[in-house]
């Protein structure tokens, strides 16, 4: 089902969609801080938010927007300021914003969805980004991929972009995202956000299904530390300029899309991970043997958050007791006598009982990993299996450094 | 109901019971490594302990022991060697040492229960063990509180023992404790341990209840960095000697033993907390308005389990955004409208928005906490309101710091 290929491009890579990113002043960096979406055609949306009581007034706005008529034309994101805790005002600038853009596209405001990400308690810089609009509308671009990565970052320290292509009934077709999080970097600089596009003809609620499985798969089993933020938001959308037959049901080509929007999310995710504030490098933690995959994907979301196993993988030290210990209080029962550990190529426990490993081969092994290549062999592999069952799941993560203790105690607001 | 007072002794306060603490050359280190707190007469007794998959052989074996038969005269603990992740040879070490110091007690082996802190991984060392015993009975003494604090300690920097004492029907009725932990500071040197001693008459099953109630309110609030271990075991013994009446139900006398038990665990809770690895302070939440108490105590425990908080307190950072963001992620579902945070006397946030407020002195409140008098001034208080109800709770925890990731990165196993 991996047929796909790795194309350039990011958001704008599928059929009938441009971008733009451009610095509208919100940010005190003159950075680039405003970026745009848009598809030719309304295109069908779908979209996963923050489970978080405390939620941006944005958020709120796109989950019943989407309620009321799943399908979009345009997102708009701004970074600087989160418009998280701003009340009632918070409400009235998305309206605004909403309202201006849709007046320069001369399209339903209800087909803008919005997301923010900045600090949280302050209100966007509502002049400078109503006065921004209309450039930004003007730089709207078939190669704006780039220029969008750019302007939704926060403390980011790369750019996250990526888009493939497969072939369905022999034409191609394409997704595009593009993502933005390193980990809660700066104290109220929080959020994940990603914006996924695709130009395949695909129904409303299946489009709505596949994001939540890959979302479950991807985005749902990373973890920086274990903070979620105020403005998490996931918005795909679907355009069907492809001219590909509309799959309205799971079969062949409805899982070949599945798996390639499963595979654009990982990505994106395990370049969230990767980029968490003070990593060297990215944990893969991936479980076997639980009864079913939730089971699986909990064991493994917990080890990649034990700040104990963190600890010893920037410790380069390859200390099964600390996995164990952490599988075991998943909350996920399982017989201790099955379990089984591996890192890497090296199998530190079996049966329940420590095996003897080469320590320093281990040890190495973990070194070589924060000395990779970005989001290539900068890979610390953990393998479990916990039992007979055939529950699996994967998680990713980063290691926890003295940098992420100093870049979160000494920044003063 | 708090007609307590603190007195000296430790679990050899109660009467009718003693202890002793030696080395038996278990550590590498030469310090105390064996302790035996022992009752007088066959005490009632109950126990609470790890809910991890991945358990060391004594828990399962208090475990069963408890379930045929409430009732104990003694708790062996050794510190050095966990006994966890040592499979059958585990229970045979398990069953060799009750059976060693039930001779030389002259007792029923199923009177004793065993506790072990230390490696994981590593099997007990039998033969010091076993022929350390008969020093450790005859140590055995009703000033032995402070020696059975020393010898079940691995990596804490300070002993945690606490005696309350109240009077019922007009006789007085004492509580003792002991505890260890400080968090998993050595990479496979995990647990928390407590034990509890008490000389008031009271009926099994109640003894039961109080003390999961009590275990609720302190050693389930606390989290150092979320690793539970695998050893984590909490025993308390009632033996009658103070000659009251029994206490059978919640009445007056019984709620009263339950509030003076719950002060000590909260009492030995709060050190294991402020004696977290590179804390530099205790940081206690306190929710209120919530829904219920079980609500509002998973929320404390987020927040103090929050890295982005700990981090914050450290860095004397008053980030309300950071204790809004945790509240916000407890699973818990409350109105973002009703969010009030206070630090110490700073009001921080009101009605989901932020206030102004000193922030220069709200630093310095955090700074001060970190020079506080030990597990006297050195606690940062926070208090937040979530609605209405009546539920509410406390956790508490510490502060993250560089000497956390130092600490738990640079031991190499």
């Amino acid at each position: 089902m991996s047929d796909w290929q790795v194309i350039e491009g990011g958001v704008t890579a599928p059929k009938g969609f441009k971008s733009s990113g451009i610095t509208a002043g919100l940010k005190a960096s003159n950075n680039p801080d405003l970026a745009l979406i848009w598809s030719e055609t309304e295109a069908i949306a779908a979209g996963v938010f923050t489970t978080s009581c405390v939620r941006a007034a944005c958020v709120d706005y796109c989950r019943q927007r989407l309620q009321k008529k799943a399908s979009a034309k345009a997102i708009l994101c701004n970074a600087g300021q989160a418009n998280a805790a701003t009340g009632e005002q918070g409400w009235e600038d998305v309206y605004t914003s909403a309202k201006t853009l849709s007046q320069v596209l001369s399209i339903d405001p209800d087909s803008i969805l919005l997301a923010s990400t900045g600090v949280i308690g302050q209100r966007i810089k509502m002049d400078k980004l109503v006065s921004a609009i209309p450039e930004l509308v003007s730089e709207l671009s078939d190669t704006g991929g780039e220029a969008t990565a750019k302007a939704i970052v926060t403390t980011d320290l790369v750019t996250k972009s990526i888009a493939l292509e497969t072939m369905i009934d022999d034409r191609p077709v394409r997704i595009g995202g593009v993502a933005k999080g390193s980990g809660m970097i700066h104290p109220n600089m929080a959020t994940m956000l990603s914006f996924i596009t695709c130009d395949a003809a695909v129904s409303t609620s299946l489009w709505q299904e596949m994001l939540k499985t890959a979302a479950d798969k991807s985005f749902n089993q990373i973890t920086v530390d274990g903070d979620t933020s105020t403005n998490d938001t996931l918005i795909a959308l679907a355009n069907g300029q492809s001219r590909t037959p509309a799959i309205t049901t799971m079969d062949a080509n409805g899982q070949k899309l599945e798996a390639m929007l499963t595979q654009v999310c990982q990505y994106l995710a395990k370049a969230i991970a990767r980029d968490g504030e003070g990593a060297t490098c990215l944990v893969e933690v991936e479980v076997e043997g639980a009864i079913d995959d939730k089971s699986a994907n909990t064991i493994a979301k917990t080890i990649v958050g034990s700040s104990l196993v963190k600890s010893a993988v920037f410790g380069r030290d390859p200390n099964w007791g600390r996995i164990a210990g952490a599988a075991g209080r998943a909350g996920v029962k399982f017989d201790q006598e099955d379990l089984r550990i591996q890192l890497g190529d090296f199998l530190l426990m079996e049966r329940g009982q420590p095996r003897q490993f080469d320590r320093q081969e281990a040890s190495n092994y973990l070194k070589k990993a924060s000395e990779g290549e970005y989001l290539k062999e900068d890979t610390v592999k953990i393998v479990i299996s916990v039992g007979n069952g055939s529950g699996k799941g994967k998680a990713w993560g980063c290691d926890l450094s003295y940098d992420y203790v100093k870049i979160n105690a000494e920044y003063t607001t």
